[in-house]
C-alpha cells in the first residue's frame, strides 16, 4: 500500500496533491475506486475523467486542468502506466532454488539464483544464466543455452541446442526448437528432411502461450532483440522476425520468411514462406500475405462481415467478378469510353 | 451390456419392443449392427432407417411409423442420443487418490475425494473442491481457487489465482492465466505491462486442448456458465465470453473484446479488441470480425474457394473493385440512370 | 567428418571429384563453406553455384557441365539431400532405457529398447513397441498401443485408447485423443455427448508441435498411413486424412471431414464439417473450403494485401458487389447487350 509520494519517487514523475494519499492497486478510470490510481493514455480518453472515483491519476502535464484531483504528471502515461504494473505486480517470486523433485542432469551450468520447480526436466549440457528459473514441468533439451533473468514457464518444451538470451520470458505450453516441417516428397511417400540448425532467441523476446518456434533445417530460426509474440503463434524453420516486431495471436509464419524490424502483425496473419517482409510495416487482422511487401505502411486484406444472405450475394458475385469487369469494359466500348473510363478513378 | 428396457427406464423415455434386447454401444445408424443403439436426429436422416442395422433407434414418436423395430421414445433425440453417451462412457476414471508421486505444496485446501495425479504440481494456496481431478502432469499455480467436480487434464497449465467453477472441463496442454499481451511502446522498445488481474471461469466451462485464455491487465477475463470453448481457441485479455455462447476450434478474440450470450463462433474467426457483441451472434467460419455486432443474426465473411486460376482473377479484380464501381457510374451517368439504378437492386 | 567418398557409398551415388575431401556438413548454398556439402534442387537455382564456396554439391547429371567443382549426381536432388541430413543428424539419441523418474503403471507391455524419459506418465493398459521413446513429462492414456519406432517427444498428451502406427513421430505439446467438440443444445444449455470412439494413426505419421487430433464421438478419427501434420493444426472428431496428405499449420479440420489421399492443405485453411474432399487436391492458404471438392487440381480463396486506404474500398465495394452486378446487368439490357454480354467473358 505505497503513499503516492512514494509512488512519484519511484516513477521519477511530478506529483500534484497529497503525498500521504495511500494507493492500494492500479485500475481503469471506469472501475477504479477511491484508493486506485489510474491513468488517460490519450487525449479522447480525457472526458471519462468527469465520472471517475479515482484516487490519482496519471496525467500529461497538458491535461492537468482537466482533474482536479491527485495527479502523477508524466509526458509518456501510458509507459508510465507500464511502469507502475510493475509496482503492484502479485505474481509469485522465484525461489531462488533447484527443487529436489526436478529432474537436473549432472554437470548442467547453473548461474547465481537459478530455480528450477519440482517436475521440470534439464538435460545434459544445458547452461542456465544467472536468475534463470525454470517452471514446473518445462523441459530444456540438451546442450540448449539460456541468459540471465530468462524465465520459462510451467509445461513450456525447449528441444536441444537451442539459445536463448536474457530476460525472455517463454510462457506455458510454448514449443520452441520442434522439428521444421520439411520433407521431399518421394515416389513412395514424403522424406524427412532432418532439421539440423536450431532456434535462436535474442534478448527481452517474449514468446506466448502455446506458440511454436521450430528449429531450422540448414539456418537457425531467429527471433532477434525485443520482438514480443502472443499466444498460438507459428513462425516456421528458418523464419526471421527483426528487432521489436510485435506478432498478434494465432499469426503464422511460414518457413524462410524474414520480416523487419519494428513491424506490426496482426492475429491470425497469414505469411507465406521465403518472403522479405520491410521494417515497419503494419499488417491487419487475417492478412493473407503472398508476396514480400518492400516499403512501411499499413496493409490488410479479407472482407467485412455481413448478414448472411447479404454476404452470400456478395461472395457468389466475387466468382464472378473477372466477368463483370468484362462486361463493363464492353459497355464503355459501346459507349465510347474505353480506356478513358479508367481515368475517372 | 444393459437390456432396452434398463436403458429405457434411465433415460426416463417410452420404450417400443423388446425390454430384454441387449444393447452394447452406441452406434451411427449406417455403421450400427445388431446389438447397437442408434438415433435420428433430424427428420432428413429418417431414409437411412431403411438400411440400418441398430437393434434399437432412439426416435421421435412422430417418426415411429417409420421404424419397426425397438425403438426409444423421445421428443428431443439428440438431447437423449447425448443423455445416452454418458451411460456407455469409457473413460478411465478418478482414483479419488493424491499419488504420492504428485508435488502438493503444504497446506493445499483439498475438498472430499480429490485426485492428483503423478507429476501434477499444486502451488501452495491452491484449493481444490469436491472430486477435483487434476491430471497427470497438470500445473495449478498459487492461489488458484477450483470449484467441484471439475477436471483439469494432463499437461494442462493454470497460472496463479485464476477461479474456475464447479463441473468444468480444461482439456490437455490448454493454458489459462498466462500474461496477456500487453505492453506500451516507448522509445527504447516495448515496456510490459504487468497483467494484474486474472481469469474468471463460470460453472459448467469446457476450455479445449491447447486453448489459450489470458489473465487480465486490470480487469479479469471471463468465461460465463455453461459457455463451450473448442480447441486452440485465444482469448485475450480481459475479454468476456456470455452465457452458453460456443467458440469452435482456432478461433480468436482479441483483449476486452464482450461476447454476448448464446452466442455461435464458428472456426479461425477473428474479433479485434474493445469489441462488443450481442447475444444470439452467429459468425461463420473464418469471419472478420472488426467492429460491434448490435444484433443477433447470422453473419459472414470472406470468399468461396475457387479453381486456381479462376480465383486469381477474382482476387486481383478485387483490388480493383473501387475503380470498377466508379465505371459504372459514369456509364450509368452516361445512360441518364445517375441514381435512380441504385432503386433497381 | 565423413569423406565425399564414403558420402556418395550411403547414398548410392556417382561422385565426381575427390573421394578424400572431408565433408563436415551440410548447408544452403548461400551460405556453404570449404567443407560444406550443398545441393540444387531445381534448375532455377543452377545460377548460384557461380558464387557458392560449397566444397561439394549434390547436382542433377544433366547439370554436371555447370558445376566444376566435387559433385554427387542424383537424379532426385532433394530426396538426395533429405537422405544425406540423416546422415549429419545432430539430434540427441535415445537412451534405450526406462528412467527411474517416469511414472510407469504397473503392467505396462513394454517392447525390446523402449525408452521412457524422466517425469513421462504411462498409465495401465498400455503397450509400446520396440525401441518406442515417450519424451520427458510426455502423458500416455490408459490401453494406448504404440508401434515400433514411434516417438512421442516431451509434453505430448496421447489420451486412452488411441492407437498409433510404426515409425511416428508426434511432436511436443501435441495433444491426441482429447474430446471432440460434441454437445446438444439443450433447454438448460449445452448437453456433453461423450466421445466414445477414439483417434487411429497409421504408420509414418507426424503429428506437429501443439496440433490436436480430437477423438470421434462415434467413430474414429482416422490419419492414414504417411500423412504429415505441422504444428497447431486442428482435426476434429471423426475426421480422416487420406494417405500421404500434407496438412500445414494452423489449418483446421472440422468433424467428420474426409480429406483424400495426397492432398497439400496450406497453413491457416479451414474446413467445415461433414466434406469430403478428393484425392490430390491442394488448398491454397487460408483457404475457406465451405463445401466439399469432387476434382484433383488447385483451389484457393481470399483477397490479397493492400496497403490500407486502398483495401477499405475494395472491401467496403464488396459488400455492394450483388447491387454493381445487377447495375451492369441493367447497363447491357439499356444498351441491348443483355445475355449476350455473358458471351465475351
Amino acid at each position: 500500500m505505497p503513499a503516492l509520494g512514494t509512488l512519484a519517487a519511484a516513477l521519477e514523475l511530478e506529483l500534484k496533491g497529497d503525498p500521504d494519499y495511500e494507493i492500494r492497486s492500479l485500475a481503469t478510470l471506469e472501475s477504479a475506486t477511491a484508493h486506485d490510481l489510474s491513468f488517460v493514455s490519450e487525449k479522447k480518453h480525457l472526458t471519462k475523467l468527469n465520472k471517475t472515483l479515482a484516487g490519482a491519476v496519471i496525467l500529461h502535464p497538458d491535461w492537468s486542468d482537466r482533474w482536479p484531483g491527485n495527479a502523477l504528471l508524466s509526458e509518456a502515461p501510458y509507459i508510465t502506466y507500464a511502469k507502475a504494473s510493475v509496482l503492484f505486480d502479485n505474481h509469485p517470486l522465484a525461489s531462488g532454488c533447484v527443487d529436489s523433485r526436478a529432474f537436473v542432469a549432472d554437470g548442467v551450468v547453473l548461474g547465481t539464483g537459478v530455480t528450477i520447480d519440482a517436475g521440470a526436466c534439464v538435460e545434459p549440457g544445458v547452461s542456465l544464466g544467472d536468475r534463470v528459473w525454470i517452471g514446473a514441468g518445462a523441459y530444456i533439451g540438451h546442450d540448449t543455452v539460456i541468459g540471465n533473468d530468462t524465465v520459462v514457464k510451467p509445461g513450456a518444451v525447449i528441444c536441444h541446442a537451442v539459445t536463448i538470451g536474457e530476460r525472455c520470458m517463454i510462457h506455458p505450453n510454448a514449443t520452441i526448437g520442434a522439428d521444421g516441417f520439411g520433407f521431399a516428397p518421394g515416389p513412395d511417400g514424403w522424406v524427412k528432411i532432418e532439421q539440423l540448425a536450431s532456434v535462436v532467441l535474442g534478448n527481452d523476446v517474449q514468446i506466448g502461450a502455446n506458440s511454436t518456434i521450430d528449429r531450422g533445417a540448414l539456418e537457425d530460426t531467429v527471433v532477434e532483440d525485443g520482438a514480443i509474440i502472443d499466444n498460438l503463434v507459428q513462425i516456421g524453420h528458418g523464419a526471421r522476425v527483426g528487432s521489436r516486431t510485435a506478432i498478434a495471436a494465432q499469426a503464422g509464419i511460414s518457413g524462410s520468411t524474414h520480416i523487419g524490424a519494428r513491424c506490426i502483425i496482426a492475429g491470425q496473419v497469414g505469411m507465406a514462406g521465403h518472403l522479405t517482409i520491410a521494417d515497419d510495416v503494419h499488417i491487419g487482422g487475417q492478412g493473407r500475405v503472398a508476396s514480400s511487401v518492400t516499403e512501411a505502411g499499413h496493409y490488410s486484406s479479407g472482407t467485412p462481415i455481413q448478414p448472411l444472405r447479404a454476404w452470400l450475394r456478395s461472395a457468389s458475385r466475387f466468382t464472378q467478378l473477372d466477368h463483370m469487369a468484362r462486361r463493363i469494359a464492353e459497355l464503355e466500348k459501346l459507349a465510347g469510353l474505353d480506356k478513358k473510363g479508367g481515368d475517372s478513378a
